[in-house]
């Protein structure tokens, strides 16, 4: 978990959730420093509101976007396409991606009923 | 992660998934146990579709259902809403839940481009 890690902050719903599964292979292979440039250089894509990550046994990767449109053109963004190559190759044993629209939400402090 | 834990399998979508997003209060506090109980029940329920966690600071569950009745049901078992009582009063310190439906997914083995 990077330093700004936590419970991501969208706005109000319908927005649009990439959840990304995977086991990785043995060994980091340069994955550390290339998962978080590429943290990195999301979070300057347009339209997008967050992520969210923990590892333990799979990774579980969230990112949230403002609609499907902008988390499509951040999959074709030049260097994430190689990123993403490599993570084929070399980085993941499986993985699946689910891309998602996000109807409702509520926290802690705004329990659905109770 | 559970014995039974990794990516989980689900039919073609749509179908809906459940992210719930969590910071844990210090100390286990019987969790792990009752945690335990819930995806021993969570995977007897109607529609159930499968169920991801990963815990690193931040801890993500995803669980998979065939559609959003069969989630809102889930949270209204009786078991559950107790259980979900207590997680707010004792073990989260904060939490989000976001209901979405899948649109579509693909994985290591069926990339959708290159």
């Amino acid at each position: 978990m990077d330093a700004e890690a936590g419970i991501a902050q969208a706005p109000s719903p319908p927005y649009t959730a990439v959840i990304f599964t995977s086991v990785r292979t043995p060994g980091d292979n340069g994955y550390a420093a290339t998962a978080a440039a590429m943290n990195d250089l999301a979070r300057q894509q347009p339209g997008f509101l967050g992520v969210e990550s923990a590892r333990d046994g799979i990774e579980i990767t969230v990112s949230y976007w403002v609609d499907d449109q902008a988390a499509q053109a951040w999959k074709y963004v030049a260097q994430h396409v190689l990123v993403q190559r490599k993570g084929r190759q070399v980085w993941y044993e499986d993985y699946r991606v689910r891309v998602a629209t996000v109807e409702r939400d509520y926290g802690l402090r705004e329990s659905s009923f109770e």
